[in-house]
């Protein structure tokens, strides 16, 4: 279940999406899903595309009256622009001669090696698929996750922690800086709700404002600039992905996901990279047991997962995206017919898309986390799931 | 082809691992895996059982006369202690009254989290099979792998570039400095052979002196060590991986497999956190085009993966270990059963495992990039793969 | 490669199909895919619907100026008559009060099952996904894999051998009162392409008239009609599957697929339940060696499949399809709700579908030969996968 | 979970088998096991080899003190032959000069199109692992998911209904000669667990006479003899498998694996091709409701499978086997390597093994169940899997 495929070009007609299967009677609202999508095109420094596309999403089978069969949910998002594109993406007409080839492929980008691999003259052929268009599919697709998991109590969240250079607080800090104030889920979701009022998805204020004059100032430059944002997972019980396999690891299954979405290089979860240059004594997260709690943790150096599985803390995890390779400063490339020297092709293109990627990070950990839970409770109805989920939180109370 | 199972307690009787399929023909050297389980076995700060245990393998099927059938290859290594533990880890017995229960979760590893989702009362039930002695088999996995990537001239290599918070120089910063030193593959291929009679597998000897006195230090303290450690794999050709889902993704066919290491807990690709933090000019590699070398690139920020496919450069990938869990300074628990404050499960451990933990990245890798050829290039038999893989290259060169 | 999903419900606004990755630059034409979903809509004993729907395909991704891109090919089949069903089958609106519950089960369909499987009180959840319309999604899939597999020169025909208990002759007896007629692959494809003008795809005209008479004396009883069609496949060549595991074994995989069809009961390959009767040395095709031919036999008992891959002959697979489980008779059932006894609910159907069933078949045939021609060919463009395709010929040529 | 792979070849060293997880806390017995494979190893008409080898397993990991950990299940089948074949099929030496290839490859088995598609010269380099032998690791596996399946009280048995052309009665002739019988679990188990102590695994002594005698004479006449069998699962609730996509089918999942048995080359479910020539009317089977039963039927020519799923009824499954291809009576083959007319090559084999592969049949079929059954109710340990289940059948007698 929640196992999906994406399909759609940047500039062709429409994308797709199919979540394979779902439990059914599942309540679905679309304008929840139009909201993620509405999230996923904001943040300061984006491009004029994000003007052109509103994306909003069609149902073509899965849901009736709003609520989910446990077929197949297919969901289309249109292409707004496919209007200025007709000849130039046309599915099924022979190519006109007027359609120019793009043939200046762009470092950073997959144009060079799909075109390699792919045995492609038209760089276009390419880098309409790699493009993050791609992500509104997939962010369509984690908002039905979410959906799910909102049933089951488990809130996902995402905050930015970097942009260029500038950094501000990690979610570990920040809660280490008043322990008491997220003690409720109603704080947490109250502080990442703000969030979404922000340019940049950061709750500093101070540093909101660096960031941006780094990002008018780079774009100044005609440079593009990246970042890293942390993903925080609250409510999932413990017990959601095993150890026995590297394929049934929440962290594997998390990275794959994680790691396959368009411009990011590296994914922490807790300490991470910090964590490995710690002594064992400080990254280890003690072991406490109260009666209401049941056993818990006074810190999260382990981003909430141990062996493979959550561990009932918060899950978090970081991740780093690289600056948009498409610049306003070209970069050197060579033509790949004639292999002469030539400045990159230049797609329309935002100078800094960290925000949006947070809101798609937040969308494919949705996903995995929705696909481990049904693993873990089976049920094909949402009355089944919710019994087999409830059965279990009392075991683990009584355990 | 590659994909693989493996099975095994670490005070079980042995090891089990089965790769599902190869080409046939492949020539494999038993020497030459049981040269990689002797690899993993070695590094300053192992604890004892290192010395207990000299991995060799044993083939049950797949191989005859030293060459693969195309037929599943199943692998055991037996576990030598494994007389020590008849009784505490019989298979086929009722359990005698004398085996006692461990009921000391500890911190850091997955013996809480997994006892809470199996239902067991006993945590050495999860902890066996959670233990990194399950690396034993996915080393001997790889090192098939590795036979394979040979004979299509790819090799990987790995060092240990932080020990605690000692950094020592990354593959980049030493290329940096003696750009013409690595130019040939019998260059590398040395300098990295060189590391394996080093303590640390790190080439910088000042360093190295530095993280002994760190570990030995530590230790002392009753801590444990982390550390980060490079994987460059050479010699992959452009076109392997895909853009077109996130599952074809080489970065993130890498990360899952990687991040499935036990104690991983962050994954970069070339510039990874750093190259977040940077303009893009300066982190795309510009591409330029040589007679003889066809296109290439003279940086390497993106660690030879641009899109989700291998751009011809050198793959490198950082990965950070966390301290091992298992302390001599016990940490706090509670106990599994009735909950009251303990200090935690000592099994007999090593202090350091970051040597060891990059030799099973390079094994893992290794698996990783045999299984995204096998697709790309498809074929039954070595002849067969080497006559499409070499008509792959042929058409690059006259690209 | 050829890997697919489909979604969507009968009566919903569409059907939607993603194939997951395709060989770069193949040629589709559209004509091509409607003309497939043409013959699925025709033969004698079909209802109403067929005559409503008229399926064309509408390519929403992975296309290109007539060409494949590699990535997801996207495609929608509108269901004509969603304009009637706007408010019983809204995806995103509350239900209406006027929408009527269906709550008598039909014996032999997906109804009772699903509905105590999904808890569900309105059998339409079920039913509209169970039906045999989605196998338009999947003839769109096939038709796609067909093109691919004519660039190899690989074929898939049908016919029906048998309507209710009127039985024609098999291909296998066919070409046995003929030898010679169906030496050329031209003379098969004319053979096969004529019965598409038939009324049930059926080349015996005289058993053909019979059918008929059946299916209208059948028909005027209230009731429905199976039967039995085969699949040809000509010009696998030799080593396509794997007898190494079940799962990649070529008649699996078939089986796997094609049982997988809507009112499928029995699948044969070669000679099937007949051969289970014959001794050994009746059954097994004998083996010779001709310079030109290379190795072939002379009789096709095996179907073409011998240890799970192609053996170079021709594949035969037979399917046995029961009767529409929809009868203008009404069977006996018992309320969903109030459990008493009443008469099954009766959408909209045909009486017999055979002929249908037999162009799904082939398009189901043709997702599975690509899928496992691809593995074993490998390539990302048709090009390549062309030079690998004709390498391995030239290799078997010269064995 | 129940997810398997095998390996070993026929005269290598020894199979092993891999679990990849299972429930923790379920008790596995290997006398149970071993019973299997010794059921596996009897009937009326088997070789030489049945005597040499009497098959144990031996388990390596997954399994403490007779209870599984979740973890993977891994065993071992030693080949008792092994000795006799050091040299021949030594996996890790170089071939010895005295090593004969074999080079007449045997019509029906994987001998040609193994040795072509995986360019080998010595057929055995395909025969050993195309032996049915490796049947016996999927016992193994099998047996273990059978233990599994009875603690939901699933019982799956066989028995042989034809042998060469002599044909006895079918279960569901068998029920109908006397309703009253079977009425019980009991009746049925004890009915089946009779045929283990008769030669062929038929319930009619009379046709077990003759079919005796029919081996017996073919035999003398060089030849083999095939049959068909049919597999009896009682016990699955309504609601394992789905209708949502092919691959989900109960009945695609059970002929994936049933189909992909060593020989066999039909598969039928419940009224299977018999079905196809009746009515409508007469072929799906009514729905009726009783306050204890629920709703039930009072046919079953559906097999207990309708749109994918159990309907709750017992799920019947028939499968034609070929005659063994290796037969006293050789047939004409080609050389491989000089291509010269030839006789096939003779290894030592069976004349009959339909009883054989019933029980393979029967292990199979459980690993299937088994794994559907996971996939709907979830669950980590037993107690969870129980509790998940039996809460399903209350929601069902509630419905």
């Amino acid at each position: 279940m929640f196992e999906y495929l994406t399909a759609g070009e940047s500039h062709g007609p429409r994308l797709t999406a199919i979540i394979k299967s779902l439990p059914a009677g599942l309540k679905i609202e679309l304008d929840q899903i139009n909201e993620q999508l509405y999230r996923r095109q904001q943040g300061y420094g984006r491009g004029g595309r994000m003007k052109i596309e509103s994306d909003k999403v069609i149902i073509n089978s899965g849901l009736r009256h709003k609520k989910t069969l446990g077929s197949p949910l297919s969901m289309t998002v249109e292409n707004k622009d496919w209007q200025n594109w007709l000849e130039i993406m046309a599915p099924d007409k022979e190519r006109a001669e007027a359609v120019e080839a793009l043939t200046n492929p762009r470092p950073g980008h997959a144009d060079l090696p799909g075109a390699l691999k792919y045995n492609q003259l038209d760089l276009r052929n390419i880098l309409e698929r790699a493009s993050a268009r791609e992500t509104a599919a997939r962010t369509a697709v984690g908002a039905v996750a979410r959906q799910f998991l909102n049933e089951l109590d488990i809130n996902i969240y995402s905050h930015v922690v970097q942009v260029g250079n500038i950094k501000s607080k990690t979610w570990n800090q920040i809660k280490a800086d008043s322990p008491e104030r997220f003690s409720s889920e109603a704080a947490k979701e109250q502080y990442f709700a703000e969030l979404d009022k922000t340019p940049l998805r950061c709750g500093d204020g101070q540093k909101t404002a660096e960031m941006i004059e780094l990002i008018d100032s780079w774009k100044e430059n005609g440079d593009s600039v990246g970042g890293v944002f942390e993903i925080v997972v609250s409510g999932v019980p413990v017990g959601i992905g095993s150890h026995v396999h590297w394929d049934l690891k929440l962290e594997s299954r998390l990275a794959a996901q994680l790691m396959g979405l368009q411009a990011i290089k590296g994914v922490e979860i807790g300490a991470g990279f910090k964590g490995a240059a710690m002594p064992g004594s400080e990254v280890h997260d003690e072991i406490y047991y109260d009666k209401e709690k049941g056993f818990f943790r006074s810190s999260n150096q382990a981003g909430g997962i141990e062996g493979g599985m959550s561990n009932g803390e918060e899950i978090v995890i970081r991740l780093a995206m690289k600056p948009i390779p498409t610049l306003a400063k070209a970069l050197e490339t060579a033509d790949l017919i004639s292999k002469e020297k030539r400045t990159a092709a230049k797609e329309r293109s935002d100078v800094c898309a960290v925000p949006a990627a947070s809101i798609v990070g937040e969308a494919v950990t949705a996903s995995v986390i929705a696909q481990s839970c049904s693993s873990k409770f089976g049920g094909d109805s949402m009355e089944e799931i919710r019994r087999n989920y409830e059965s279990y939180l009392e075991y683990l109370s009584n355990f």
